[in-house]
């Protein structure tokens, strides 16, 4: 099956063209870049010498329709809103990694992005592409809106204790701890190495984008509205992002208890990974992968549920996702192309 | 005035000597190291090459009260409990870094510390150096337990708001990301470089010894008691630490309103700087200094406070505040020694 | 096939498992660590829960003989010299990453690894598994000495001009810069991450190990023998090596004819890139894949040439490359299993 | 003494900064930024909040001469050039940190820099403030064009032996490895953490603008006139330099003796430091500090020596540095303001 990857100069567009190399059933056809169309992509990125011979093209959704089947969106914020509809239209499976077709109100979006959002009919068609939740949905599905990094770990972490008055969900806190790589490829000041090495740093606290996105799925599965509490952090490393959530428990389960109930939420989830009693994830044990790994603790003393849920921000927080939805779509198996090994150390 | 600090061969004591050597009214007269007596101190650390000429001593209180008016103990927990009386007998100043000294109550530090408690008249005597809190009892004191990293930097965010009704006491999370320089000169396997590196790790969760201590603090602050959430995560970094701190609020402050009110609550403490609205402290701003930089969010849709308080773990959080102490006890000016500009970058 | 892992809990040991789990032709049937024998890895080793579901077994060469036909030996230098005899006895396929068998002199051996030396006529026996260069003798091997890190990196770059009076074989200069895996998985103070992180560190000038075997090569490469000057430093990062090395030429050859030379000489070589004119490698553009990258510069000033090469040490430079023997030894497609795209950024 | 720095928004501006506040003979007193100016410094960088309350101001030479006796120029290559003249004129001691001044000829500068070289005059009256080599020109100067970071890691390592035919002048490599906080804060693409860090690149080969300037002092040195092969590589680390420098011994001196030579040449230069026997400097050793420590090591077999030389770059490769040679142009102690010990770790 033949897909173009439009943005495939961006960290995520890379990293989907590492997947899909690894592909068995994907043939990388077109690899679109406005800004740096004409250029051979090995040219830019050397680690692809030999390996991707192609040269980057500027979008034509004419072109896209003649040539593949599928388009993978790895594009910054703004950008998918205009281009995808071309591309549906013209009858391609269209998955967007951006953030443009998350969330179901338009006014949310321009409030968060502060930017003009995509059309209301066109927001309502895009399934939203949480894979192990909504698998369903994906299934045959055209048009995917992938999810963000934080939510993504966030979200799986939570979904267990959503339903059921588990948890009290108007107590939910987010922490998370994201590798520089989630702000994708940006020549900033904030960006540089001196700048970013040997530092953690709190940023965009109580505006962060990714905030209604989370808050519009827990009302999904729980069928509530609840506003959350949720703050992000770089910290010194490039990829691997972590999410510590906080929330107080109704009932009084135990550790053992709840990670039971988390190994059978996810029994046929391949990509989740539930640790022992005792034991929680780091990042670096789902570098490389699209696993997503999770831990719990119970604090009998304050009566909270402790979630630490671990992701690579590049690959289950965006282009082992996007692949993982569309083995969905295609149901393939789950984990095709997908079946790597985390690099450690 | 002569001094000797007991660990000198471990991170936070060849701290305490570079901030000593800086003081002008210090002299270093005896380090010690038990397990690496008789080698001289620049042999083991290079970076002293020429300016620490001093052979490393065996403890022994009497040398000690021979020769120096003021001991540091920078031991790992366990030690100075027995080796510092020995000190305080003989009428030495005492200030110790580690946990042996910080809990009142023996049982507490036996459940926390897995190991057997001090005296508990002595755990009576030892004023807990928490700086720019204790001021009155630290003047003129002999016997100082200095808190423990995130303790100082959990407190000191959290101590403007802990009386008065302004948060719930009983809501308090603390999500604490720390540099590894904090688990010390240790030849684990968790602390090597290919394990730390691009990763970042949960670890101790409901276990921290750190969390009775911030507990006992806040008790005497706000004259309540209450158990708080703490989590604590290495991030790959080798000095800073941030703490980042969650209350409910029990009345409608703004974030100005607040930050008027802790840059009141610090005005008369020269290392504790509060950042302007909208933007929050990175732990490379007090990187090699004594300086405690704090942030703040109230966020409306959930009437939750979030605090964030950086410090350099080594410096603020350990031997820094060690010197600020004994500064204190002096009366010298509180920057005596002290004025260190961060380093940037 | 069936193989054994000897080492399996070391840094190289658990590289091969990431590696050979993606082999088409391999099933991993025993893993072997006296130290943590009866464990189970993946309670070692958290990125692998969920992969490897395998107990640690204890050395027993009967064991692999009747449950194996290959033995991969990723033990630290010592071990391979006593084992692997009696798996060669016993018919399987011995393919050892450690030193034991790298240098065809006892002497040698002890003289640079102060320890004693295998047997000679083993020493003999042992095929030196620099693959782009000794192929033939590899294919149908029986027993694989597989050459170290820096001595691939370096053997790599110098082999297109070891002959026909290219360079001064007097003159060559290697400067090595290594990440910290290339230490292994040893707790000692060194290899701390507060030790080695923002820290560049020479080491073992003049005394390096790997130094025999570079110039052993280039003797048997070139019909000559000469030293070489080598120096080593641990850089901060975990993985990725590169070899800086420098020669006088006795030609006036230009770069871009050097460059053309070098792309013929490897033009079979599926994991040898050479950079275009201009252009040198970074680690980075390696990193998880068996590649090795190579640049040049002549410098018409001083006559000198400069190669720069880079391989992931724990890949090409240890573990991908002895699965690139077996796939020779066999005779299936030298990537069959390696065609790893460089994980970016 | 009231001084001015030109280019305070860069990181060498912000580190003289540090330092200057450190040197009692000294009061900032014009911060000049082109870019920024009339913004508060503090705002820009919050490491610097409650310390530095000035704002940027423009460059102006009469501001400069009204308030200011000597003016430091932190700037890109290419400014100082133009306004430093206008300084001079009216009587300011002149520090430049740029390569402006630093080549005598100002077609070298031309060839290597891709810029218009200054006035050849101004050329011939810049002393260059390799401050342990040029003591004697430096004191009572009032224009000092201060060394590049790599040719005073390097120039230091070889000055003792570039007389009495130590060495063949026409033999030396020189192999740099920099931290990345020595190309400036520049947003692009290369500088980006996510591009630098697990990352080792070789750059410009053959190209770099500090070998002219490495050359001509050797020149200076020796009376000889020789080309070096000068190669630098880029480390994942924000701040420390290491040269490593090869060259084939003249004459049979072993380690030992040429250590002796060593210790006597630097013995009145306190921030030389040269390691014993068997050792070699770590960049971290020097970190935040004006040291260059120096080890050494002959092999025999080759007979080649090689000097590894450490500076911290942003300290004794520029703002120490100057700082350093203000102290002897007034005549004051050299270490005044400078007695940094190493932060370690």
């Amino acid at each position: 099956m033949k897909v173009g990857v439009v943005g495939a100069n961006g960290y995520s567009g890379i990293e989907l063209i590492r997947l899909l190399l690894n592909h068995p059933q994907i043939k990388l056809e077109m690899l679109i870049s406005h800004s740096t169309k004409g250029e051979q992509l090995q040219n830019i990125y050397s680690h692809l010498s030999g390996i991707v011979e192609k040269t980057l093209e500027d979008f034509d959704a004419d072109e896209l329709a003649a040539r593949t089947e599928v388009v993978f969106f790895a594009t910054p914020a703004g950008i998918s809103k205009d281009l995808l509809p071309e591309c549906l239209k013209r009858g391609l499976i269209c998955i967007d990694l951006s953030g443009d077709f998350r969330l179901k109100d338009p006014q949310e979006y321009a409030d968060w992005y502060h930017k003009d959002p995509a059309d209301a009919a066109l927001l309502n068609d895009a399934v939203y592409g949480l894979s192990e939740i909504n698998r369903r949905q994906i299934q045959g599905a055209n048009f995917i809106s992938n999810p963000g990094c934080y939510p993504t770990a966030t979200l799986l972490g939570l979904a267990p204790v959503l339903k059921n008055k588990i948890i009290d969900l108007s107590s939910i806190i987010v922490d998370g701890k994201s590798g520089i790589s989630g702000s994708g490829k940006k020549a900033i000041i904030g960006n540089l190495f001196s700048e970013v090495n040997e530092n953690v740093k709190a940023y965009k606290l109580g505006q962060h984008q990714h905030t209604p996105e989370i808050e519009q799925t827990i009302e999904e599965i729980s069928g509530e509205k609840h506003a959350i509490t949720f703050t992000t952090n770089l910290i010194p490393m490039t990829r691997g992002l972590m999410c510590t959530i906080y929330a107080t428990l109704e009932q009084g389960f135990s550790t053992r208890e709840l990670l039971d109930h988390y190994e059978k939420f996810y029994e046929n989830s391949p990509f989740v990974r539930i640790r022992p009693l005792g034991t929680w994830p780091s990042t670096k044990e789902v570098l490389g992968s699209n696993f997503c790994d999770i831990g719990l603790n119970v604090d009998g003393r304050t009566r909270r549920l402790t979630i630490v849920s671990v992701i690579d921000n590049v690959v289950k927080g965006a282009a082992g996702q996007a692949v993982q939805n569309l083995n969905i779509i295609k149901e393939w198996d789950e984990q095709t192309g997908l079946a790597f090994t985390p690099i450690y150390p």
